[in-house]
């Protein structure tokens, strides 16, 4: 990682100030300078923390999390990232509250963000669902804020929604940056985001499409295969193809997994499941069609037995660039004879990676706590420059 | 809002040193001095968070919650509350903890409160029980205390009991000081507490009873109104009755909703179950009735049918003072064609007071720490001052 | 209670580099200067806050708490601790998180731990598994760090496993060093840990072990009394009888509770299940055998239900030293008469003891952060100093 003085002059030549007061939801609805302050800011953190200089911007204030789906990683990621900033974690959980009892999603909002900073949302269980869900809250406090309600308008970040999860791929962007030296060293470079073998049913598209609506704004030669049937929202694929087109990069399908791991210079297999399926779930679940959805749920594991040759094998890993691939998954993965029978990974190719996987999920604290950071405060390198200079530390002992 | 320095000089004038080291369960146990300073300095913290003036007195220290029913908003209010204080809020769960396994409250009451500043309570289910367990709490911590065992007194803060519920009716007077520009603008306005059609069952009656206990303090004209049946605890009544006497104010009671709604500057339309059908519930839980209790909920649902004319229509609203009075709730309302088919108001009603209503609900954290404050604090002007020049900021950025 | 400076003056006699980046797992996996360093800082620590000094030596960071049993006193203890420090606590809900969906320790413990200062762990049930994994845990956060994974190493802190409770044992080890006005006033005093009924089943067996683990350090006569069939781990006992000859004291073994009364100093009767009973019963669990689960619970019963004059009766207690033995307990305790029937203790026994138990109680907590401290801070006593003259307040009031 290089020093701080280098990342804080690389934060100078971007113009990012469209992000202060702004949520984050999908990576592009975000400006490639924008993309890379996140980046930059996530490391001057990192650093900022490792060198034991305070990076506490708040004295008080809340950041609200509201996870629909269970989770480990992301709640104690964004955790991480509040307490970072000096924010206190609140979770809104819908069992104990009354959400559950039918409040709108308007004022539900606002009753909670009278000294909420940030609220962190994942909703992305449910095809049209959960960003349709994040702008519904944007929109509420931000009303709110201009009405006088809330004295400071929270910021949204998505913490994974139906379409996108910007928080994970962001950290996997910031994983293979740091990896390979630099942004500008990704130029060039394949990588195969593709779907692979889980005995389990129903994995959100939301890491695929992220993948490929982000690492195509670097010049990569990004390949997106899956067996048929297995296809993502069309709408992300348009802009992951305008993405390749606009960086010198390329965005490319196929049906073969061989295909794409071949010469990779770094692979992303993963399960996912169909888009139209997930569609369709979403229409049982809205019709109670608890019928429906078992016998759906039978025929995804079905067409899933279908394709359980499509594994992350040392055979496959061997094609790829020097047999070297840099291997990535978001985590958990099913590793064949260790989490399942058969799985999305051969234990051993799985075991080899355990440390760059682990390194690659610890990015995603600064991730969250440098969007949260370019969204409320005003002039950016100002404040970490006077928190570098203040010589408080994070930790006396 | 006035400005701090207006709001210290008022602060100045008030009697309130027997809060040190208090506890607020009731409006009605305390001076008139002592309510204006909690309106006082809720006014003053809210100023200094908006200039962004710290309001950190605790360096550490656990805010203790206890919700014996499901909540968001008043979950979210304590929360808030502690945090702009610098505490840290920890929920005892009894669904997670032993107290569920029969410990008796004065062990766990002191088991927790090693380092606890202050606990918030709501316990507003039954009958008898929720002011009476309160006080059970404070009495173990008190003597906790004296014998050497808790390092600090933590302060009990009812967020809402069986028979009051401060928090929300001191929030709401706030709401209506500010919006009339004075405590002194209320003498002579009359308020309507009334009743109001709800198709569900149940709801406590702490909110009707916190208001004419609180708002007949002011010299206003209060009128609660109620379909027979549905009287409220007759010994808070009494209360309302003295302190409209003392306060050159008037309380009446009417059953009719158009009587109470017509001229009145304040109209104040919810729903609550009879007092002796909640008496009669909460013997049946004891006694583990429930076939009873299922019949006592259908005969009150079928009660309730009968009411379902008490709606707060823009019919009636056009009857009020200018045919503009200030609609209050506690939130959330049942409103008719939204949350249910008929309820408590007309959705255009609402809608109308909606950016009021949130206003309203915004001073319930600030309540919170106002009460907090003047409790663990003992030289409340002093401290304010402190923090004012300190220079401390809640906020870099 | 000594000053602070006393307190300090002892520490620096004590050589506890050891304890730097170090877990806290078994009393006796640490020397006689390690234990009385952890005493010693509880010490400095309860008495800086009585005199308001900020003990804060983390402006941000997590303290990660996981419990695989419900509880209130040490979930509290430890949310105080970190508190204390300056550590937010983040809970490891098995039951909310993706840990319950099979993912490895390791993986887990690496994703929660990246901010993480500190985890406790309290996992007591089943024979031969808690201390194992936080073993593992610890292996994993280990590796962890020094594969740069985490920027700093997470120090273990168990709170109860399946073989010791070493912060409930060292907080009834500092209140009697308290009540008898110094550790080395414990030589030659006699404590009978003894078993009582309970008319509940599979109480743990880390409190009598722990016990007799740490309290034969100090040249007591630990005498350790229960019915034929109540054993305890031998291995724990090997432990207490090498302390006892190491420290000039004794432990010995009784059948008779009146025996192990006569003459004690200080008593400490509490319910066990049998070891090789809680062994058998590991074995049903993993083999998911409910039936010999249901089974092996009533024999239990049965077996407990022969020995329900093991009480701890006036009449017991008038046998002890002057009649006025010191009674000890973890608490909860089964109060004959009042959470049960028939229990481990007399209803007055427990009343007239009940603010020395409620004050042994209150050590937990900064037993905790002692150990949190110590294995946290590089130079203790310098840091130390370094907070006792900066004048930073615990509350400004």
């Amino acid at each position: 990682m290089v020093d701080i003085k280098v990342l804080m002059e690389g934060l100078e030549k971007l113009d990012y100030q469209n992000m202060y007061n702004n949520d984050f939801l999908l990576t592009w609805e975000k400006t490639d300078d924008e993309i890379k302050a996140v980046f930059t800011v996530s490391d001057i953190l990192r650093e900022m923390r490792e060198e034991n200089i305070s990076t506490r911007i708040f004295d008080s204030g809340l950041g609200i999390s509201l996870f629909r789906d269970n989770s480990t990683r992301t709640r104690f990621s964004f955790a991480s990232a509040c307490n970072l900033l000096g924010l206190e974690v609140q979770d809104l959980d819908e069992g104990k509250s009354q959400v559950a009892h039918g409040e709108t999603v308007r004022e539900t909002a606002n009753m909670i963000s009278f000294m909420a900073d940030v609220i962190g949302i994942r909703d992305d269980m449910y095809i049209g669902k959960g960003n349709a869900y994040m702008r519904e809250v944007a929109s509420a406090v931000q009303d709110g804020y201009k009405d006088g309600i809330l004295e400071q308008r929270p910021t949204l970040v998505s913490l994974q929604c139906d379409i996108d999860h910007p928080t994970q791929c962001m950290a996997d962007a910031l994983h293979i940056i740091n990896k390979f030296g630099g942004i500008e060293n990704l130029k060039g470079k394949k990588i195969a985001m593709s779907w692979a073998y889980s005995p389990s049913y129903g994995k959100p598209l939301s890491v695929p499409q992220g993948v490929i609506g982000l690492l195509t704004r670097f010049g990569m030669d990004v390949v997106l295969a899956h067996p048929e049937g297995y296809e993502v929202m069309s709408e992300v694929e348009e802009i992951a193809m305008k993405n390749a087109i606009k960086s010198g990069g390329s965005f490319t399908k196929t049906n073969s997994m061989e295909e794409a791991f071949k010469d990779a210079d770094i692979v992303y297999p993963k399960s996912w499941a169909p888009f139209v399926a997930m569609e369709k779930r979403t229409d049982l679940y809205s019709k109670g069609d608890q019928a429906g959805i078992d016998l759906l749920e039978k025929e995804l594991l079905a067409q899933n037995a279908n394709h359980s040759d499509w594994q992350c094998t040392e055979e496959l890993m061997s094609t790829t660039k020097n047999g070297e691939a840099l291997y990535l998954h978001c985590l958990p993965a099913d590793i064949s004879g260790v989490s399942c029978e058969v799985g999305e990974v051969e234990a051993s190719v799985f075991d080899r990676y355990r440390t760059p996987l682990y390194k690659e999920a610890s990015y995603k604290p600064y991730i969250i706590a440098a969007m949260i950071f370019l969204s409320k405060v005003k002039s950016p390198q100002k404040t970490l420059d006077t928190l570098i200079n203040s010589k408080n530390g994070r930790f006396l002992g």
